[in-house]
């Protein structure tokens, strides 16, 4: 009766893997070592990393190091497994021991039985193509693994630039749309001054514009790469000819703009450009939390609340209360945000825990970053599609919170003095009348005067209200 | 020809269903909300809604508010659900707005549909059992949620427990091991005092002991649930038979010693016993970065660095270097920890950000401490069976490395003075001679006196070493 | 021309210091290796260092290992410290390296020159009273260090507990004033159920009553000291009456109930014990962010916003808009809170940075924790005295905002239906009107029976409404 | 008898100030509400405010919207307290409700005060000089003072910059000294590969080169302001006179390339700009607790440990161990990093916390943000001075260790095949010989062959070593 396993060995002995296995005995080995959670190493690493191995693959064709047969075999591996064939074979956990070798491991073996197979061989036959001699040559998981760190974070931080630009724009449709709605401004959640709506959205707006210039910029501290430092950064045992090759092939496959780090070692060693993403990403965070939670604030209600925004109804809130609904996007904004400040520290504390020529919890890092940017760039995109783009305001409640309100006084001042403005603003809270209302009731001014000075269009703006 | 879709209906208009889908119309819109990532509401926390719907099917079926029918079906429904054949049913992302209720809604749909085929009905044909309706029959998400992650997490704690337990037991097995082994003991880095190998493993023991009682203490706060609370713990619309009922048979089908909490209203909205379960395991991931960064520092090299400790080969650690092996264990358990404070971010976020009567953020604080339960206890066990429990000494390097320093010289100072044992301890240094060697070749003490004097058993407990 | 300056030597080389200064060479070369700012050790810190140093010279006096006149000396330069009267002398940073030595240095150093002063001799000269070999004898840094910072926490979480004791106290107060108003109850700041708004004020009481119940219990993991454990907690040089009795002198001197650890070693090298009290304070500021938020929620306009809560005045809040007075209490204790979250992120760190038998960054762990009880402590207080005692309630804006809102069709749903109740609610929204208002026009009920339905006490309580 | 006591009156009705106080009523009220511990408002803050006022009542001059004699008053006044003259006269306390309004007021104050002084009136007399009409006059906290936090952050971000810069080259001193000396390259603290130690330190200098240049650059982020922009950034009641010539004249007295936000409003409202700068002192203090880390790593012993290093002594370590001297430096520097990650968790909170017009937690911002600067500068010239200019190299330990490692084993690969590598490998460990010594005495290879392969000029640089 035939095995439905075959066998391999290590260096630390023999082990059984199923017989249908692209990935090897390392892979199992890691796969057993680190069996804490379903959760498997990102498939956009994955892929990084399999864009790296097919770049080595050429630049050893090209130089003769390595057999063409060999060579295109390794070559047609990797686009297969790009085409999202072997996903399943990649078997490690997303937390392991090791600073990735378990995972350059699992491509290196995916690979190799994938060219075997595509030469003719069996699997696990490894004298036809060797994952760690031919797939993994002049290779070493601590320049292989930050370089394609650096592919996959670039790759996410690009859709990431672009969501953010179409939310800007999305604030700033709302900017025009509202620009004429006058409404109450508050400091401290206190009645404060009158802004346009308009206004508020443009804030918000300013706001995302620098978030996203910021992750347009930082993309050019991530092109920096060690591939060709091998093991410490060194570059030893990996021919001259290779090392500068290898950097133009990995750079055309990409299309990235990668370059050649002049300290590999320090490439190899220092976590610190992740951290600083991670830093860019909290920023973005951080605002979303705030334009988010002011969306709700302001969309309250929708009767015992502010109720000065309406927002689109995208689900049933509740199984109880007929009718209600949440503001559930704005909801998963903030939470998705607060995530992403979580990874934030993750990659704070592994960064900093690195040691001498490796920083060995760099799948942390690694984890933690692409989870960041893949969640906000989709929740991003459904901020915008179903919620900002569909805001509405309710212009009546802007005008009635702010007419009675005290905020129109400031903007008197000039006019009718301090003292004067003091005991018009605290008459108006006590009869729960309006200041325009008090001031033309007290003949302090005519109804004219004062339509001239409260014009929306001055007290909104830079100057003194003029008459 | 057949549609490979129905169609259901709810608040914002009609919709396709896939047709054989458990889910419904819910479920489907939440997915389509939350599409940010692969990851799924946590299975534990499902199972533990499950529970908490059964036991409300029992409670309305003992008191005749549901039929006899509708509830049997629902209780089986649940029955089948917890033995793991609909897990891809529950389609909603980890991170959701809208503090649980698509989760809720998402189960509520999947027990009714299944309910309905088992009284041979047609999926979604919700006027045989309805979601809300039946399944979710004088339950609220804000009471069923809250309730659930109690369930989820205290069935967590326990193999957590249980895992620290085997890992104290282990290292006191260690302790006994190495109580004869005399090493140096090092503060700050620098060579300090003799001390036995056993010491070490005992003060680590210690620490885990406390980790384990304080995971055992805790629980005892997460058993008061605000179940029969309703929307927003009132207990409005669900009766009081229902109310009191309720919470026995949870109890019962549970196992678990829960209660029912004396201020529904404050178990609804307040997160805080989250943040203290958090943080107790942040305090274990403290404890478990530092021991298991010490046992990567005294089983460093094996040439080059200290080497006192042998660890346990558990996978190959280079493709380059021929036989090098890492401490990929040690380093899976710091990551592990550090993800854990990671998550410990989250939950204290998602926690401060709580509003009113509800906490939205509630399946960001789900998600991340049941992650972390999980990912500590496997990492626990691993860190056991795989490199504490095989952990040998090299004796001769740790009596190299103590006799070669000046941590000796201490225990001389009573029976030689203060100045000539810096004298000796600067000598020492200077000659790369041993303390022990020095005093005799200067004729201080004979080589009697001085074996007297160092005896391991003496110079490693309170007391002033004798002669 | 006599010298402002005496000479100091220590293994480094000779030093000039203050004549006037009782602090010595150990003290001035820390404060010049740590001069990044003006923040000094903690004062609580330094005079439980005292404490500790009076209770070994008793102990020493008792044991006559020191003679009495030093042994006197000392006794009575501690308690001249505790008297407040060389605050100025510790002079060391609160962030050093070293463990707290320079600390335990400083405080030996002055209290060694204070008891040369008080023999009648001249500062400087120790072959009086020697820092070292008399004030710091049979101690070290490594057990007098977390032994000091074990008392300084005790004694600054009692004050924290009464504080929170008080709180809860000020928070009951309210639920019962306020047990009669009823008010509407949000979830995702929406609309949801009618409650009394003395329910949320004891939700709130309930929330701190935890935390009052964590801060009270977690003083006995603080309690096992390592004093007498000397350097690495072996005990060596340390005699065996000065160990056992010395903790006897230190429980009397405090009167907290100290106990000997039965493994000093540990205690000497984990600090996770000081990360769960962290812990705690955080889930602590969890509650006191959420519940100060609600209230500045609550509170916000006047006009312009919820205006349920009427806070007190404390001071003016604008110097542009008349009259503006803002919720600063409030805010302050959010501050504060967060403030707390970032020190358990220290805490945190510098606990997980510890290696082998000590950990060198103690002096962050100390100065955060004990400045977190500090301002936790003060905050709550003037929390309590400045805002909640004085809260009030705006009766018809709560009666308004719940009557405007379609939170009383819930309670109906059993009476009219759940679509004719939906009917209503929808209604209600459009034209602005209440539900009651709309129940009677429509003629659906009397008014006799919808006030009988809607009865106050009846829907804010568990069960369903009765006719 | 006359009193040491002044009556002051606001809103809330008379109060008593000390008579010599330069300090008013609101910034009494507001040292009473805030009365949390002993820290009060960076002085950095306080002297940027003073700045900013100084410009107000320049530009105001030149308007004639104060009269010559007031304003010149004002801005000697300023000069004044720029000189240090009043710094015990800023009361209020480092964490504040209010936004920032009550250090706001504490100025406008002082500066009142010393004004009336300078004219000849009496303090309290605002009559003469009032603190709001004319110090403050066009301003609000909420314009000051974030242009403010943004001067007096560029204002430390430079002399961190020049710390940074002379730590490189510290750096790059030691790259260049140790260029010659072979040692071993570690990875996951294991045996790996042949490196020059000037390598080491030259990635240490790469890494600290990102750092100054990420300083450097962010520093144009924070100098877009909003002064002119007034309560909520629409710059009501400001005229536009003053507007425009306000940034021009702080830009002057600060010479810093300040400009006028296209959008006051955002900048009023948004604050992750603090969040980047922080983000930045993050990736910085990752960088510091790695590189300070392995530092200790590396010195550690001095027999018992790695023992590569040499640090110089900067104080006595122990009171017990005669002799033992620690690393205190670098742990300094650790530890001052662990503590701005702290202040960035502060930071990011205080920031996601903003609300709607205005951040009422920028206090709390402001205060961690310029902590960090600070004690970063201060730690990182301390790191230079007395630990890495100071640095020495066990040449011999480092040989020691490279040799009976089996790293050199990986250079012979290519000449002696994997496995003979790997025979001789096991047996040099086993043996506890070095690799040449066995491959010279199994005559694998002659001593000249070896020699010529093992040249440490090419084993340490790319490409395969020649023989």
């Amino acid at each position: 009766m035939a095995s439905n396993f075959r066998n391999e060995t290590d260096l630390l002995g023999k082990k059984e893997i199923p017989k249908d296995a692209y990935y090897g005995i390392n892979s199992l080995r890691a796969s057993e070592n680190f069996n804490i959670s379903n959760n498997k190493v990102n498939l956009n690493l994955i892929y990084a990393i399999v864009l790296v191995k097919k770049a080595a693959a050429i630049a050893h064709k090209n130089l003769n190091e390595l057999s063409l047969e060999k060579a295109n075999a390794i070559i047609n591996a990797c686009d297969d497994i790009l085409e999202g064939k072997f996903d399943n074979e990649f078997i490690t956990n997303s937390l392991q021991g090791g600073a990735g070798t378990s995972t350059n491991m699992n491509v290196n073996e995916v690979i190799a039985n994938r060219a075997i197979e595509l030469l003719g061989g069996k699997k696990g036959d490894y004298s036809c193509v060797h994952p760690i001699e031919d797939v993994n040559m002049s290779q070493s998981t601590n320049d292989v693994y930050p370089t394609a760190l650096r592919i996959a974070a670039i790759k996410l931080l690009r859709p990431l630039s672009d969501a953010l630009s179409k939310l800007q724009d999305a604030f700033q449709v709302k900017e025009n749309d509202f620009a004429d709605i006058i409404m109450l401004g508050r400091t401290e959640l206190m009645d404060a001054l009158p802004m346009m709506a308009g206004q508020g959205f443009g804030a918000y707006a300013k706001a995302f514009s620098r978030d996203r210039w910021r992750i347009y910029k930082v993309e050019e501290r991530l092109r920096e790469i060690n591939l060709g430092g091998n093991a410490i950064g060194t570059g030893v045992n990996a021919s001259y000819e290779y090392i500068f090759s290898v950097t133009d092939i990995i750079q055309d496959l990409t299309g990235l703009g990668l370059a050649r780090s002049d300290y590999p070692m320090d490439v190899t060693q220092n976590m610190d450009v992740f951290v600083e993403v991670s830093g860019l990403l909290k920023a973005l965070s951080v605002n979303l939390i705030k334009i988010s939670n002011d969306i709700r604030f302001l969309g309250s209600g929708p009767m015992g609340g502010i109720g000065e925004l309406k927002l689109k109804k995208v689900q049933a809130g509740s199984s109880i209360m007929p009718g209600k609904v949440n503001p559930v996007i704005c909801e998963m904004v903030s939470q998705v945000s607060m995530k992403v400040m979580a990874n934030d520290t993750a990659i704070s504390l592994a960064a900093s825990f690195g040691q001498l020529q490796l920083n060995a919890f760099s799948p942390l890092i690694s984890d933690s970053l692409l989870e960041s940017l893949e969640i906000l760039t989709n929740a991003i995109n459904i901020f915008r599609e179903q919620c900002i783009d569909s805001i509405t305001i309710d212009e009546e409640k802007c005008k009635e919170h702010l007419e009675s309100s005290t905020a129109m006084v400031t903007a008197l001042v000039h006019y009718i003095g301090y003292d004067k403005a003091s005991y018009i603003a605290k008459k108006a809270i006590k009869e729960k009348k309006s200041i325009k209302t008090l001031i033309i009731e007290e003949k302090i001014l005519t109804k004219e005067e004062v339509d001239k000075i409260l014009n929306p269009y001055e007290i909104t703006k830079p100057g003194i209200p003029k008459l």
